[in-house]
């Protein structure tokens, strides 16, 4: 029997699909489970883009362009235009989801053995594309204590060797949640040039940017790379339409960049896979139609969701919670000796009136081994009731949990209780 | 500005897209152009799996499962078992097309710098998926004369190397249309078995074998990789739906093994890119409860085409087609100096009735340099109207050629007219 190859023995497993059996196994004991591990929204997608596609009057599904239909990037340049980016429907390659946009962009621009910078903790999958295209991930931390703000940039040029090809951010965050300023973001693009380096910008929650919560906290204006003057060689847009319109199955992407060598290459790999999705395209061309009100509906729920989520959490005996400014994630550093084990615990043995709730460890995100273990990702994918229950079964698990650790606030230092 | 990757730059170009600005040209001049150039049948995608999606209740489209949805996967065991391949659901990954499987097994199975032995002419888009993976193809020479039967076992036996893991083939074939006979099956299995390789089976065109016409040629029992017994180990069927129901828009296909090693492995790739298109599992999963008779009209309208192609093909002056066993391809051999510049000089400087014939030259389907230059491929996706329209413009296209050459066929010497 052949051995399979080394990047299939090195691809990551799913951190996350790892809980998948004790979340099976706790439903069957009849306990209900509140999904806050992942990133599948709950929120309707939008009737009119189903619609669309039932409405379709196609013969034979054929072959697109290799870019994707030409009538659907046209409408995408007017959508774009709308958050400030100026681009041409030739700049825009129709991809299978966003993860083909990243691995297109990964498979385009970089050799095996170079480096991409990625702040963490960050979306635990840019793993999976690096090893599948035997580039070097070099995380670069974010503090829960401020935010999960852009590292100093001194602290980039620390990391940057001769290998150093790329950075990659995603703001909104997945899976902080954080929203880079315009100065972090200027900060960046003086970096890129500085080193010549590409900016890879997974734009995924653009819609979902929050102002601050009435408690304070994170949020403000959305920035693109796109909009950075001077970067437009170095900028490569990684996009999805799945959390924009709730429509995370239909797996449509998009990468777009004004850079006509990246571009030229990376319609290459579009071309040896033939097209992309000939029936999403037709629900994400609908897309572009939706009313400009459209997004003020799920943003605000987001939002309700995200002020009582942090509230909650912050209200809890040792934990903290930064507000994030977008996206429909936070991350919470909770007492706790190993955010893996507790998860389990949660769906293991635990539960409070029958219900339990499921989130994932933080270990998952970042690259950096140790870290993230006393810290959990919650998505605030459910509605508000879901979440004060959910809120309610975490609140009761922190209490009862055997590895719960008192953190002494003046020396840092954790003890087990 | 930063360098794109060497991948980026060796990435193959689509040897077919490089004609189409011709092409283009022709049609605004007012020139019908018959397109026999690409695999897009004109046969309709059957009503009844448009309709599925057309009534789809869903209210949120969720990702699936990472392997494709269980009740897609469930279904297709059936339709696998009609074909005599006994699996089970979780031996299944549903996957973005063929091209996703092709991906998946190349990038599971494959280190870079390994070989793959492939029988040229081959599918193009092998080369883009290698040069992805970083691994060598190693073509292994088929001949027109003997209709592209399976190159002599000693002949692969030469050409195994310490980094030969894999030997890919297409049965029934694209661009030959050729079909394994059970011998040829076997010999391939005993080659895998004896250097311990993977057969990567190509199967797209499973449900058109064809039994040799009436003038003789090619064809009889279709044979899957999966029926060799004791190769359960080495075999990864790579398999969609495009053809079979013509749907190649729809972006659905499979990859196939009982290698639980490879199986796991290859489930880590499909976890890092989320899920497989939803609408088309859609789309896939009601195809499963098509009538068996459905294949019967398209199978017998494509014998009626590939009847009526070869037959007027070597009814021309110098040309040669072997009568092929299956799929809706023929490669023929034309009394041409170069067949990129013969099928660009048929679309920039030739019509006939202002029609003319858009063809693909078979140089892109060869990896050996050089060869395929006097060999077109002629993909049998329009009816027999057309067809025989086509087949006027290449017979006056040939006697008007001012690059025909006409082949001593006692010497084999060429000589230009």
């Amino acid at each position: 029997m052949p051995d399979i190859s080394q990047r299939g023995q090195q691809m990551p497993p799913s951190p996350i699909r790892k809980l998948v059996p004790f979340a099976e196994a706790a439903k069957k004991k009849g306990i209900k489970v509140f999904h806050l591990n992942i990133g599948q929204p709950d929120i309707e997608t939008p009737p009119a883009i189903l619609d669309a596609v039932r409405k379709t009057d196609i013969k034979v599904l054929e072959y697109s362009h290799s870019a994707g239909n030409e009538s659907y990037r046209r409408k995408l340049v007017n959508y774009y235009k709308k958050a400030g980016i100026n681009i041409s429907y030739d700049q825009i390659i129709i991809t299978t989801g966003g993860s083909e946009a990243i691995m297109f962009g990964f498979f385009t621009c970089l050799n095996p053995g170079d480096e991409i910078i990625i702040p963490e903790p960050f979306y635990a999958n840019y793993n999976g594309f690096a090893v599948a295209a035997g580039v070097n991930i070099v995380p670069i931390t974010a503090r829960i204590e401020n935010g999960f703000a852009l590292p100093p940039i001194e602290d980039f040029e620390k990391l940057i060797t001769a290998k150093t090809k790329a950075i990659i951010i995603c703001s909104p965050n997945n899976p902080t949640g954080y929203l880079y300023s315009r100065e972090e973001m200027e900060a960046l693009k003086n970096i890129c040039l500085r080193y010549d380096l590409y900016l890879f910008s997974d734009e995924a929650y653009r819609e979902f940017c929050y102002p601050p919560s009435a408690e304070g906290g994170q949020g403000g204006e959305y920035i693109s790379a796109m909009h950075l003057q001077g970067l437009e060689q170095h900028v490569v847009l990684m996009d999805t339409i799945s959390k924009r319109y709730s429509a995370c199955g239909a797996r449509m992407g998009a990468l777009v960049t004004k850079n006509k060598t990246v571009y030229d290459a990376a319609m290459k790999f579009a071309q040896a896979r033939l097209s992309p999705p000939g029936l999403a395209q037709i629900l994400g061309e609908a897309a572009v139609d939706l009313p400009d009100h459209y997004f003020d509906s799920p943003k605000a729920e987001y939002m309700a969701r995200r002020d009582l989520l942090v509230k909650r959490l912050n209200a809890m005996p040792g934990v903290f919670c930064p507000n994030p400014g977008g996206a429909f994630y936070a991350m919470a550093k909770l007492p706790i000796d190993d955010s893996d084990k507790f998860c389990q615990w949660l769906l293991e043995s635990f539960s409070y009136n029958n219900q339990t709730v499921m989130l994932a460890p933080a270990t998952g995100f970042y690259g950096t081994k140790g870290l993230g273990k006393n810290e959990v990702r919650l998505a605030y994918v459910l509605n508000l009731d879901s979440i004060n229950a959910a809120m309610d079964c975490l609140e009761k698990a922190l209490e009862q949990y055997p590895g719960r650790v008192e953190k002494n606030l003046v020396t840092g230092v954790s003890a087990a209780i």
